[in-house]
């Protein structure tokens, strides 16, 4: 924790929308306090009692088993009281009936409020109405906030750092808020980030927020030190401009033939659950270069940082 | 907690099924540790100790996100053990195996079953099979216990009283558990109630359980102290004598006009959730005079309340 | 905890699969362990701190809430946190994907997986994949292990013993892997077990596992000091050579007048849920040679003893 000064606290949100508004002194105060985190999870009682009496609730208006789970996890470790808001779509998305569902929730005596929706922009909407504190957990296309710190997390525990390395992010740039949330905090963190895709799904726009835009994957390859293979969604692909989805995979999927023309030590990460065969060939996937299940143990800490965080600046 | 004696515990029952069966001193006996408790809500840990090893299993044989969410943040913070058990209709809403779950569900070793069902009576049969606490949270048109006390606490922390206010309920009388359960607690500690809505929807014969029955909403409003506006059910209304919703919303529906002509300090209330623009405004919903979100906030307390009553009335 | 010695522990299974591959000694020590965990679901505060800090993942990739409720609540008991994982048998019955699931949530930090799946063999396959703990809770018609054992622990404690009593299991042998585990378990501990039904659901290849086979429910009657029925599967009786369910109640149904023909203290016992009136009438379910609810009370202390034993023995 050593990103603080005497005069302001190194966090002061109790909120966390995006990367977007994040400096990089915060994200690494995040990634440090995130860092003393993941040692608790070594121990064999793996409870902290830093959220002891609070109220997590997870609000998740779109479907996503796993970030629940970990979001959920990270709040047990906190020794928070959890509880799942599981709501029917139908009921909810609508503006107002959001706000006041987030509102009633609040009114039970929540601490903080865990938002995932198809909507963007609707964690942000939230914090107009309510107190408590609101961590986007993905809303729509535009953001993943701790999908991006877990990320950066494992580039810099894998690499040692971020800054000066060579970073593809690969798939369907345009409408994954995983490649947005990476992408932003890779660029504050002073990495040289490449995006990696058809033109359809890549659009040249990218390039105004600081990467470089390529559809030769193969080009590319030998001056990686990262290499992020987003998910295919099959029915995107397909209404692009590609023949199929096996044209697709010939030209952007990862597999051992191109991991030779990689530096040995490339990292192979992939947000997960990878479609294996298809962006991601299975022995790339298991082998020793890529860090998947790792982001996934990372995702404990950083939600872990998050919350923690969050709630302790809603306190000051 | 005032009203015990040195002679008789002021709480003695381990079942909670409607207000009907309590006298004014219990309710009032329910109030005064709700209050204590609510305390604990405005705590950093909001946590004690009372249920710790104890279990609570939330029984929904209908659906109700909000209530079964306030029942388990209760729980929660009295240290509880929580469950919940979502049984599908078909295979329990009828007697026996109704009975038989719940057989099944205490010999896990459960303290405390919170029943919601769409049968009237069912919280009250299982008592007769089961020997844990069984609280009521609500059946079918019967009564709905939890909601008439935290109306009845929420009442009475604005009022500063019960007895002797003028409380209006308006709406679809005749099929709500809410009105009744409101009803039965407002007239026991000696408030004067005014049911309001058309004839279909709010019989004479509710004259006999002590209220009075109008239809003319704007004759009453300027004496009133208070009005619980119920949620309209569109069906029913519908269904009834009226032409259209509209029509109804002109004749039953509070808004910004008829709260002019209301005591300056009237206090509008709603079970929630509210249709807003039909039974209710959104500028009187969200106006200061509303006390829809406090309500939502002593249902905590009251539940509290409920559970810890109830289950040292069971180890007594 | 008597049958451990000073050179080898009693138990040293991190993993319980089925109980084929438990030798009696170890079924007896987790009997053992099961009783004393009883002890603990009898005081005021139910819970003891033996898994606090650990993490226990109920993963149901078939339906069945008691046993998921008893696993949950029994880790409750030992402290531990818990979190259901509720998969859509679509997305995760395939091989591959459903290790790579558990592979995944194990990444999340989890100590002990529940796993309930309809593919005979899967949990196995899963310790293939991941280090942690897999507790089977039934696969496919293979093996409920924790059933088998509380099964076990009802007949002791209501016996005294298992060696040398006859015990009766009643109904569709052939598909049933409650039927299986009991089999496997009494006969180890030295019950002489007979299996009763229609030729087409006990074929005669159980006798090749230590078992009696007979179609002659009525004769075998008065030896027996344990009869076990099992749930009816409707769809699979008809399927059979039988013209009707009514006919396979008259050959195969406990009722009254079979009761009386049975020793005095013969115990009644079933899986549950009971099908009233068809395996089994209603007043014998409910009478005092029943041992359903027992069943279902000692599940909780035998799930318990397996939880903590599989953890210490992951930690040895």
């Amino acid at each position: 924790m050593t990103h603080a000064t005497a005069n302001k606290p190194a966090w002061t949100r109790k909120h966390l929308l995006s990367i977007n508004e994040l400096s990089a002194e915060e994200i690494l105060y995040l990634l440090d306090t995130a860092e003393s985190f993941k040692e608790v999870s070594t121990r064999s009682v793996k409870k902290v009692p830093a959220l002891r009496g609070r109220v997590v609730v997870t609000a998740f208006f779109e479907d996503s088993t796993r970030t629940r789970m970990s979001f959920t996890l990270a709040a047990q470790r906190l020794s928070a009281d959890i509880l799942d808001f599981s709501a029917k779509i139908s009921s909810t998305s609508k503006g107002e009936s959001l706000r006041d569902t987030a509102r009633n929730i609040e009114a039970m005596g929540v601490d903080i409020m865990v938002v995932r929706h198809s909507a963007a922009g609707a964690p942000q909407n939230l914090t107009e109405v309510v107190d408590c504190c609101i961590i986007n957990a993905g809303d729509g296309q535009h953001s993943h906030p701790t999908q991006g710190l877990l990320d950066l997390f494992t580039i810099r525990e894998r690499k040692g750092r971020i800054a000066g390395l060579n970073v593809a992010i690969v798939g369907d740039i345009a409408h994954s808020r995983v490649a947005r949330s990476d992408l932003r905090g890779l660029v504050k963190l002073g990495a040289n980030v490449t995006l990696v895709g058809p033109p359809t799904l890549v659009p040249r726009s990218f390039e105004q927020l600081g990467a470089r835009v390529t559809s030769h994957f193969d080009e590319i390859l030998p001056e990686m030190d990262v290499i992020n293979m987003l998910r295919i969604q099959q029915e995107r692909i397909t209404s692009s401009v590609f023949p199929s989805i096996r044209e697709y995979i010939r030209l952007f999927g990862m597999n051992a033939e191109r991991l030779k023309r990689c530096k040995p030590d490339v990292l192979i990460m992939h947000p997960g659950p990878v479609n294996r065969g298809k962006e991601l060939a299975a022995d790339v996937a298991d082998g020793p270069n890529s860090s998947i299940l790792r982001q996934v143990t990372n995702g404990l800490a950083v939600r872990m940082a998050t919350l923690f965080l969050c709630q302790q600046a809603a306190m000051a």
